[in-house]
């Protein structure tokens, strides 16, 4: 069997059964969530992740400045440790370049890493560079911390929270959409918006550092797979169902316009199913939810919107429309190694 | 400029000097070392690594199987906390997979990882799958930890220090010429051997945390870029020379006279230059080499031989030969960028 028959979940699921079960000493979380958690003896515990970018399935290098690739490689895994509502400290950056690149691309790449990775009080303490007849890659391990009590994961969602979100839905799939076909219009503003935000993802660190430092939320996630398909593995984890209301959803015209032309006439396809959205999902008791959503806007400047609801597992995932009738959510978040439709 | 004419080498520098200068919190070591050593909290310190196969720079895709791809590229991650006489902990694996390649393989490639964790004590608690155009890639993040009074570097050499170094030199390289060259001639016993240390190199990880603990050893570094190339990153970043004497390198004959046939009749080139060696390279007070080198062998099994001694930076960096007279030896370690001969 290739791996693309299997899909890149049913590889994790393939490799995660084949490692040795139970616990495992000093290890919080291992396979399975957005960042291992892991004991360091100290008060805090450790978080790490990795994630990579790849040329010609993550970028095209005429299509990205070196600059904002260096930011974006970061970001995507700072918005992994901040979904654990942990802190970014250290990173390590393995590189695999052609042997003709030039070296001002490195420079770019590194700027970017270094304006993204400032701000956060992130360290780049060390990597790797190889040569690659492959294209360029960028594949970064990005360690943080966290007091244990701080820690989100997919997994604690309850039956009557509420779900948050930050930020705003689908506007990185609609920049995608727009730099694949060149014939889709829409406003000269949001088309650069949307294009930002494809390419400049901004992870929402301090958000999820306070989320998790508020201690009300349940479960966290961030958006990398769409709204849809992160959503679904919280409730998968968590073993619950969802109802989401589609007039919540933080979604613009423009971009339900777009998502209306590229999947024939379905408005929420970007705002369910776009990937890198990289906003944080979290869900929190009824009684404190908007408490928060206020602490972290105030705090931020970061809007903070109540989507929907957790329901028991046994009622599904669904869409609660304005006209009071509900579709069901399938899961359609990108695939490494299916057909993404 | 194009990195080609940089080199590997040269790259790394310049990222370093672009990078902010200082020390960080809770950053022991940074960029320049074999591991980033951290501060936790706790009674021990986190050693970090990260390094990276490539298909068509690192191996072949027909000339290795996937369980020997994947015990190898732990190996090499192993060998550097090993290094820093560190013990090592947790691995994140971080693939990049054309899609239609077999699950057999990625399975291979897992019980590969696992035969090689196992032993050492290792968890695989994450990683990343990515598709790739660019055929396979396999890089690992390994954490590790030490009590940091153990950790060695390659900053600490002092000029009176033999150097001492497990195991043998070269047939790894020795390995890598048969398989380019078939037409080169060994004994069916040498060639076994040298193929053996090519794909599945011993992590010398109970003799490096053994010469971590004993606290007589100034310097470490595991031979990855070849024994002078090693060798010269310990003198670089201690200030010092070094002395080497032919006639202790443990190299057999069968290497010397497969190197003689490659090298226009230099019988040390695999010895000194060869890659992948991934032995320990250490030096220790002269008074007391001795007692070190055989509480490693009488431990592990693993032999440690004297090889030369560290002398003043001006005496620069020179191997005697039997004959009594000495040769510079020149840095000549694998360079990811340039030509390698």
């Amino acid at each position: 069997m290739k791996i693309d028959q299997l899909g890149e979940f049913g590889l994790i699921e393939r490799i995660r059964q084949a490692l040795p079960q139970g616990p495992v000493a000093d290890v919080m979380m291992g396979i399975g969530d957005d960042v291992a958690v892991l004991r360091s003896g100290g008060e805090r515990v450790w978080l790490v992740t990795c994630d990579v970018q790849v040329e010609g399935v993550h970028f095209l290098r005429d299509a990205i400045t070196p600059q904002d690739l260096g930011r974006k490689a970061l970001a995507i895994n700072l918005s992994d440790i901040a979904s654990s509502g942990g802190r970014p400290r250290f990173a390590l950056i393995s590189l695999g370049l052609p042997k003709d690149l030039e070296v001002e691309f490195v420079d770019g790449l590194y700027q970017g890493l270094r304006a993204e990775a400032e701000p956060f009080g992130v360290s780049i303490v060390g990597g790797n560079i190889s040569s690659s007849r492959l294209g360029i890659f960028i594949d970064i391990t990005l360690l943080g911390d966290a007091p244990p009590k701080n820690i989100l994961l997919r997994a604690g969602a309850q039956v009557g929270d509420q779900i948050l979100v930050t930020g705003s839905l689908g506007d990185a799939a609609a920049g995608v959409a727009l730099l694949l076909d060149p014939g889709l219009t829409t406003s000269a503003e949001y088309g650069a918006f949307a294009r930002l935000r494809r390419d400049t993802p901004t992870p929402r660190v301090r958000e999820g550092e306070l989320i998790g430092a508020a201690h009300s939320a349940n479960a966290m996630i961030d958006i990398s797979d769409g709204l849809a398909g992160d959503l679904g593995h919280i409730c998968e984890s968590s073993s619950v169902g969802v109802r989401l209301f589609a007039q919540s959803l933080p979604v613009s015209k423009a971009n339900r316009a777009l998502s209306q032309a590229v999947y024939d006439g379905d408005e929420w396809h970007f705002a369910l199913h776009g990937g890198e959205n990289y906003e944080l999902l979290f869900t929190v008791p009824a009684a404190q939810a908007e408490a928060l959503a206020e602490q972290v806007t105030s705090a931020t400047g970061t809007p903070v919107t109540i989507i929907g609801e957790i329901v028991p597992l046994a009622q599904g995932q669904r869409l609660a429309l304005e006209n009071g009738s509900s579709i069901p959510i399938q899961p359609r978040g990108w695939d490494h190694f299916k057909e993404n439709k």
